[in-house]
């Protein structure tokens, strides 16, 4: 549009300089007109400013407030390392495009999408894409929503397909690629995320992974629409997507044309909201590193069930590099184990003597657990703040214990009773 | 925009009626480029069309085939149905918001939208409201939204607060209007959704619902952002919100302010999407009549953990509405006994003798559990399509029963091991 009305008012200059004297006062307010339309289309897509650091401040203005809110909870430590990670998500569909704009929307450093599918009308029945937006690539479609709804995520598209030798050596070279965080150990992403909707392709992400060593989450939801699942996969530690294969996959023939044979997989925006919502949440507990990362969660959506389970990688499997990893893995045990003994006993002693390192970098400190009952402002943990009333008598009030004080002393003294059982012992 | 150039368009033509002759042919170039900006600035809402049935046609342009797929799969036994019901969902936030989305695109009849409050960038952090929408009504941002992604949802919007004393009557006057379905038994909806923020609304949607014996879900997100909940409620059959009040509530003040006091509450997108995604599959299962509807369904996300529970309604419920409910239940209990009675004597029957009744409208079929083994074309259960080979051998194979024909055939005659014992007990 800012191109035409351009074209416009060249058009209109050069009719003022063939035009004679009195002509020139309206064909000047033309030009004005065309201008201020100039400005208009030019302002159309209003778009956020970048922020530079996320700011705890509780104003609306402010997009990050309810993210920071997070650290005053309790629940993170520091939020803001979000901005210093990269997520790799494979497969833009009805999982893969609800997990970036929620990750967009969490603020995180960098996005890489991949895909080289279309936007349909047949796709409108699952969150994110618009119908404005069908015929466009996916990637194109997301980077147009992602970008505009938080400018701050620096997004790399990739529209290939990863199952081809091309496909794989560009993605195999954007996950290497360190340009956005260059100190990082391992490579240049995070963690991947595989939301495809085919095993020939989950197995191309695993075999990226297992070369990299990089951990990965999968997701996936059933045909019928009405159940899913998320794991997480560490090469060397966890089994990996080859060590336990479905029982059924497809042979020889493409997957794709096997589903789109008169029929097609049913979905939803339930299911897939849910598996995405799961997805990154565990991501988010993953890198900021709160909360317990499942191995494997499943969703059964006709009984509200939610099955977990963990697997071991299997010593048979058929990707060698996973068999590399196990043995990286088996012969780092030494060295784990012997870390993990120096913390706990490092923990032990700063129990007793309180931090003895001048090299906390973490500000780690200890708090005795008495003291976590009073606030911070000295209140006791029963007191409430202005303006709230207890709806029912304090829980307290009903679990007063009952034992008299003697008895107490006498059941709390394990050692002495100990003592007398071994005497009752010597006597008979 | 196509105002403006409509104006333009109009000095043009002055303009081409005081030029000199020489001067018309330019004049009239650029009013056809102007034409040409006036359509271009006119199509630029590109919206489908409405649809008048759901086809469950496979083709890319097609968007419901992925909702109609649920009938073939056997999930849904008449997915279009979903176009007869209405859904009243309060509180446009982080889960209703998505939660109207979701419905939206599952081709839902009609959304009725109550909220009061205004987009901010704030509200950034979870799904659905985007940048430019800032400064917007909730329900006018989510109607804008909504009827582009589908124009077959009849969309209802009240920017209202509905804990108002005339909010509330508009609230309750919307909720019993039934020009929709001039047909349909109790009120003019078939669900309300609670989505509101605050134990305030939350009383009030529950007044509304126990007055109207209207079936509702509430759902909630922590203040610390990651945990949540949804629950049924079934006005006389299971708890209201009144009958086991939360145990800290507001008193006298407005939650709002408490809330707002310098600080805010956290949220997440991940965890709002998870609650609006149970939510609604909690509503298709209730709606469409499949799968089992969760009376309480729990989301701890730091620990992956999905609690469920049933609640009772409380005798000494301090609300008259859910009292009068109550009784209402128990007076009706005789008759429910005798239909659920009547209906297992019928089915029984039908096992038997198979359909005896003419009036069979829901095309009710009784299916021997031994057929179900072989689907549609004869095929057994353990063979599969053309171009799926299995991966591992056939789990049947290690779970042959090893017990001998000969036992076999003995095991399975109960009738003659009755008969011996019988026999022995008469000797003895």
């Amino acid at each position: 549009m800012e191109v035409e009305l351009k074209g416009v008012l060249s058009d209109l200059e050069a009719l003022r300089r063939s035009a004679p004297a009195d002509q020139s006062d309206p064909i000047d307010k033309l030009q004005l007109r065309i201008q201020h339309l100039t400005n208009l289309a030019k302002s159309e897509p209003i778009r956020r400013s970048k922020v530079k650091n996320m700011s705890v401040e509780v104003v609306d203005s402010n997009p990050y407030s309810r993210l920071m809110a997070l650290q005053r909870m309790g629940i993170v430590e520091n939020y803001e390392r979000i901005r210093e990670f990269s997520v790799a998500i494979v497969g833009i569909g009805g999982v893969g495009s609800v997990a970036a704009e929620m990750l967009t929307r969490c603020g995180i450093g960098r996005l890489l999408l991949y895909d080289y599918d279309t936007v349909e009308l047949a796709n409108m029945n699952r969150l994110f894409f618009r119908p404005e937006q069908v015929g466009m690539t996916k990637t194109d479609a997301a980077v147009q929503t992602l970008q505009d709804i938080n400018p701050d995520v620096v997004l790399e598209s990739y529209t290939l397909n990863i199952t081809t030798v091309q496909g794989f050596e560009t993605f195999m070279s954007s996950l290497t690629n360190k340009s956005f965080s260059p100190n990082k150990e391992g490579s240049g992403v995070d963690l991947v995320l595989s939301c495809v909707d085919n095993y020939e392709a989950r197995m191309v992400v695993n075999q990226a992974c297992n070369e990299l060593n990089q951990t990965w989450m999968e997701s996936g939801v059933s045909e019928d629409a009405v159940s899913g699942h998320i794991q997480l996969l560490i090469p060397g530690e966890t089994a990996c997507f080859a060590c336990a294969p479905p029982l059924v996959v497809a042979s020889g023939v493409d997957e794709r044309t096997l589903k789109r044979e008169g029929v097609c997989a049913a979905s939803l925006p339930t299911t897939m909201g849910v598996v995405a919502g799961l997805l990154v949440q565990n991501t988010l507990k993953f890198l900021l590193k709160f909360g317990y990362v499942s191995p494997y969660l499943g969703y059964n959506s006709l009984k509200d069930f939610f099955p977990t389970m963990e697997m071991k990688p299997n010593p048979q499997c058929s990707n060698s590099a996973c068999l590399e990893r196990q043995k990286e893995y088996m012969l780092a045990k030494p060295a784990r184990d012997a870390a993990a003994r120096a913390k706990k006993e490092a923990e032990a002693l700063a129990t007793v003597q309180g931090p003895l390192h001048d090299d906390n970098e973490w500000n780690i400190s200890v708090v005795d657990d008495n003291e976590t009952e009073n606030d911070a402002d000295g209140q006791s943990a029963g007191a409430l703040p202005e303006g709230l009333v207890r709806e029912l008598p304090s829980a307290d009030e009903y679990q007063k214990p009952t034992v008299s004080e003697e008895t107490n002393d006498k059941l709390d003294d394990l050692e002495e009773l100990r003592r007398q059982l071994e005497a009752l012992n010597a006597d008979s």
